[in-house]
């Protein structure tokens, strides 16, 4: 992502210079070479990974950036990172701004959403680089000052906590469309949403992408990995004390996804089974059907 | 609905006589003179509430077509009324098509997604018809013929319980940005997630339209009707044994946003209350704040 | 059960004859003998699966029996039956009551609890037989008058309906006592709620019971079957517009436990992939890990 | 519930000094006061507020106790504060269980379940307190030894979500026969389930009690508080990945139950008014009706 996002910045006409730990892809050798190629006031972008990478990578930054300097996190960090990061840097003089960012593989040419946490100065020192990245048409409809320094991550943490709700409503839909017998062709029926409908959108748009190559999306296994952000959402809905039924179970489904055999289901079955009288499938190698008890 | 629809047929050049029971809209007095003022073979598109007044008005016009024409069931039936309509109707040599129709008040305008279920003999009959109604652009990306009789309503049925989960997934990430002190304008952000994000749709769109006359979306009070189709989709995913998590609980939200009080979290302080200790607030019109007992 | 039941009313000194199709456990022959051995005005137990079965073992029977008879539906119909039965035999002149039973195959030991719907008439005659079957205590604790002909189904129907959100949630709380690392011993913690906590309750004792034979559980595979009477709670929620998301909960928690790779989660992962980046597991025997794209 | 158990080990033989920052219930002036009443080595049992509280009064302790002491935490504290405390203490020589308690206001008569984290020997050495405190009956039904620092009341909270799962399911059955037209006389059904029934439980023996004073559960209002353990139960299930559709959707149902009007309630109403024709309700005082738009 870094690097469409470097070329989108060059194609702006801004200088960029951009380290990477990968020889074959950076243009320096060490972050000292990276602040060295630049001239004061610089303007930091990081981009690495969530958590201890940009934690240090932002400490190492405080080391060797001068006053006046601003540092951008533009990964998917936590919004109670920023205030550390933010707070570390402020005591060399350096300022700091959190911006959420949404876009993906796409971002290099549809420009990517940017959400930014941080001061009104910062903001508009910035903002080249923002027009830059964002897409084509009005600012506000691609980017947004959504608060003080925090406040874009939080805005791209929710942002992909509905994310996941929308992704599953979808998902059930296609599962129930697939399951009926009345659907002959369900992809013909879900590529009609994309014109007209309550629920066109860019993600049903993929849907009708992936269709196209895996009519019954059959080449993939129903296995989902979850990043921070949903499971942070949840947690801030809990911290808010806002009911969050769908984005929850949402993160359910995918964390039910990834297990092979549940054990909530086995207490479920060792009641049932308990009872007496309930058909029970038993573990190993040879029960592959089920078994009645009485 | 109906009438946006005649406009748009009539603009495509067809010939429309209309019937409705409210004189001032109506073309014609009654069924019988619609029927008369139309030539064989007749294509009649049924608007009407789902239920009872739909399967009479196809009753009515059991009497009164003639062999070779053909009906279509545009309202929200329920997929299972069709083959009794569908039946009624063959009985008498006159076809039969469901069409689930997508678009509301933007139809006129935008065109009408529509999801077919009937023979494709009599698809392509009423094919001008559907060419008038649905958008612009390649036709089946708002035009889907989705199988025999029923899959039309079927799949707008799922369309429907699809819609609830995404208006709901919008929902629920509107309420914590609005709960989370550190973003400072709600609106703003909710804008600029409609370029480059991966939530971006028409209903995001909606939203912002909505914040923009209403910022804090208070003119409105939280009560949510749910028209059959959420209803309906919920019980075909009991009927197919498919978790459906997300689509029930946006209807269930819905349930309890009709509730002044909900009898279920009664049980629930009485029980709390019991354990004793616990704060609970007696209901009545002297005590509208919160007494301690225990 | 059937057979548990004729011994406890025999037990109580009631005569019995029992039919069954199986000619090693029944008393007589046939439905026509059964009658035929009974003094009228006799009570008829039927004690047969949901459905079809009950329905037609009734219709038989009201060919039969004699007016004054009273037939008893014992079984888990639907409530909706009751009112098709209790009307056919009402026009011959036969009564009709429908006991919700709960108990398995404790029962015979317990005794059963009864929850009955039917006139205050039919269930004073009939409520020797209540008696003989209900457990020791006061009546009122284990045998219930719920209102006219369908609500002692209706009252079993949500009892099971409770049933499965209870179940779920001791599940649930195993399930993470299993996940969590500094439980030492899950069985011993859910051995000790036993006694004095607010949990304690006769599942807890079946669960304490099936870890004592299985500490961990993985006897049996997490699969869980559904009888009609969760799907019909949910069903009655929609029907009644009150949130149930416990109950659904539990109830798609164990359609999901019967699915080998789930389909909404093929189309997440497959949606997921369209962003790029993200790792997916593509299905197939030659790919046991996952793989990452983009 | 200090007093109570303060009352239930005297009552079992042993020597009891209570504090307590209320001056008419306590044994001593100040916590010093306490350790010096007592001779080494001692055993002091907290049992204050979660949080802050609990965590300076430990602070304070580990100040006051000498090597060999062992200080028992039997509040409702986070397990993650048990090592933080544990630490504290044991630099100092002090030794540390931390204890997870049910039983409310019931306990003094019928006992306390307890949940224990720490190591054998100081579980040993409190044991004749434990016993005093557990209800009557074999050990291993009211008693666990979990795990190791942490594990009493990483159970206690376990427990605690389980609880909630349990309500929330009695919960909603109550609400379904409220709202069932067939069910006469509901208290009289929920009365029946306590003998011989699946569903049979101290939590259902509450809500009998509490439905013999209050029939329709209407002297409370429907507004349910959560304590720390349901919050930190969903927030162990996301960190272990656990699916909890259960015990969220039971906390969510509290949250909700606080709202007088729901933000995301008001979003979806917003948004079904965007599209049109759907009838909705203003905000407001002049407004107790629906009004339709569209």
């Amino acid at each position: 992502m870094g690097f469409n996002m470097r070329d989108r910045i060059r194609a702006a006409g801004h200088e960029v210079v951009g380290y990477d730990r990968n020889p074959d892809v950076t243009d320096v050798g060490s972050l000292t070479e990276l602040v060295e190629r630049l001239e004061a006031p610089r303007v930091v972008w990081v981009m690495v990974p969530a958590g201890d990478p940009t934690r240090q990578t932002i400490a190492e930054l405080s080391d060797l950036l001068s006053e006046g300097d601003l540092v951008i996190d533009g990964g998917n960090s936590r919004f109670t990172d920023d205030k550390i990061n933010s707070e570390l840097l402020d005591s060399k003089g350096v300022g700091y701004l959190d911006c959420g960012v949404s876009g993906g593989v796409w971002g290099k040419e549809n420009g990517y959403a940017l959400m930014v946490g941080g001061s009104a100065e910062h903001v508009e020192r910035a903002m080249p680089i923002f027009d830059a990245l964002r897409p084509e048409g009005p600012r506000e409809e691609g980017f947004a000052h959504a608060g003080p320094v925090g406040a874009g991550h939080y805005a791209k943490m929710i942002h992909n906590g509905i994310e996941y709700g929308l992704m599953q409503a979808y998902a059930e839909g296609f599962e129930l469309l697939e399951a009926a017998k009345v659907i002959e062709d369900v992809p013909s029926v879900i590529k009609a949403w994309q014109r007209g409908t309550v629920v066109r959108s860019w993600l049903l748009d993929l849907l009708v992408r992936a269709l196209d190559s895996d009519p019954e999306l059959d080449d993939l296994r129903g296995y989902v990995e979850d990043s921070g952000e949903g499971r942070w959402t949840v947690e801030e809905a809990i911290n808010l004390a806002v009911p969050a039924p769908v984005i929850s179970a949402a993160l359910f489904s995918r964390f039910r996804s990834r297990q092979e055999d549940s054990p909530a289901m086995r207490a479920v079955a060792s009641l049932r089974n308990q009872f007496g009288g309930h058909a029970v499938i038993h573990a190993g190698p040879s029960s592959g059907a089920g078994s009645t008890q009485g």
